[in-house]
């Protein structure tokens, strides 16, 4: 039996839905929520990525300011405007679009972002909070889409054994905080590339998240017969039956579906939930920093 | 077999060894390194934490000041003289020993610390670090303790099954990210109370790490012949051969010492390493803030 396929974009209808309500109450008193994106130079998938967010604010009535700065930007250009941003009352999301270019450190740059505006939950001070167990901070856009997305499909956690595949900053470590956290209470194991026989490990869990970055990776073998699995990857594979020459292919084989229960696909799944709790650390930004 | 006893006293003396080195270069330069502990009310057990730090500021050459405040302080008192010590370029090191009355709000006392000046190493920043897989902040003292402990028995982490019981912001929360992150490379699962079946992720663990507070949880049927064990537990256990009526107890049970190939003791493993790496911490607060 083919596996329910977990609705990433209408869960972040849902999401959205309940954003609009708070959106016009802070425009009711004259607070316009407004995030504002700092992409640098000139790659062609950030500009995708930051256009999808884009027509998210447009959609929902946040006001967006793009600012664009050549590939050729200085460190000190980026700090000054990343001052300014943190000390104007008129903003209250500031996200720098990843990759930057080679010669400027992302995490240094990270950490000069007012936590308070950091709505892409990247800042030390919100992942620490993670560490903490404290999940009132702004939470970061892809672990919190995850975590959403299992609420939605009624995923009980408690005693479940979740396996993390991928130990990035963006994904794998806070997701893995945030499954453990009480509350969800999920027996969680991180995976990675140095780990022998990552199969046997995925083949025990409950609940699987894939988040590596490796086109096809977990194969219907690797995965327990009911298992929840969760596509995080966003590859890019030769596609010769597609004019761009490429499509878009996740860290789970589409076989998977055969053995899951639940199975959140790549593209549709988490993906327009990422973009939706961007969105909703916007709002909830835009609602403390009003206060 | 028994299981080599990892002797944290030994390995502490080595650290130490290396800090009284960069202290003197230290107060060759004028700078002397500074620990100041908070201390609210009068619980015994943390009379008796800070009468020890203080020790091994003094064996050191680290000055110590202690600030005991009647255990009906106000928080707002507790935030004036944290202001003052942030503010106070004499000093390097603030801790705020725990646990505080009911009334004070641990969190987000520890919030209000200078990073930079947080030598326990709890403050949000500093844990955040450790999620985006940078090392070289203030690291919490008792994993920071337990990591070195390895290291210094020469346990190869890589592609390893690390198993950590308990999930506290405090131990296993941060000691799973530094056991999984790049460099150690462990494969890692956090177990907890809500974890069904906990004996048997225990059984398959190389190296398995106890920090949960229950006096000879882990049976010798729980671990796996050979592994490594770490107990991290500080428990108090009647005990009427004492005269005071109690003796420390990990939570490891000590026949496990017949299947592991090394084991930590309670007392005398990480205690005395979460006292070197506080010192740690102390002399790199000062050279840092010194520079």
């Amino acid at each position: 039996m083919a596996a329910k396929s977990l609705d990433g974009k209408a869960c972040a209808e849902n999401v959205e839905a309940n954003l609009k309500e708070r959106i016009s109450s802070l425009k009711s008193k004259g607070v316009n929520p407004h995030l504002v994106v700092i992409i640098v130079g000139e790659d062609p998938a950030s500009k995708i990525y930051v256009g999808a967010k884009e027509r998210a604010c447009e959609r929902l009535g946040i006001v967006s300011t793009r600012h664009s700065l050549s590939a050729n930007a200085s460190e000190i250009e980026l700090r000054d405007l990343l001052s300014k941003l943190n000390a104007d009352d008129a903003v209250h999301g500031i996200l720098v679009q990843s990759p930057l270019p080679d010669d400027l450190d992302e995490l240094s740059l990270t950490d000069m972002i007012d936590p308070n505006k950091d709505v892409d939950g990247f800042h030390p001070v919100n992942l620490g909070r993670l560490v903490q167990g404290r999940m009132d901070g702004h939470l970061p856009c892809t672990p919190a889409g995850v975590m959403r997305m299992l609420e939605w499909a009624n995923v009980d956690l408690t005693g479940k054994r979740a396996v993390v595949i991928g130990r990035s900053r963006i994904v794998g470590m806070p997701l893995s905080l945030m499954l453990a956290a009480k509350g969800s209470n999920a027996t969680v194991s991180i995976v990675h590339s140095r780990t022998e026989n990552i199969e046997s490990h995925c083949q025990q869990a409950d609940v699987l998240i894939a988040a590596v970055g490796v086109a096809g990776l977990v194969k219907n073998n690797w995965v327990k017969n009911g298992a929840v699995v969760i596509d995080v990857g966003v590859n890019r594979v030769e596609d010769t039956s597609r004019e761009r020459g490429w499509s878009l292919a996740g860290d789970v084989d589409p076989d998977v579906s055969e053995v899951a229960s639940i199975l959140s696909p790549v593209p549709g799944g988490v993906g327009p939930m990422t973009i939706a709790m961007l969105m909703s650390n916007t709002v909830n930004a835009a609602e403390k920093l009003s206060r």
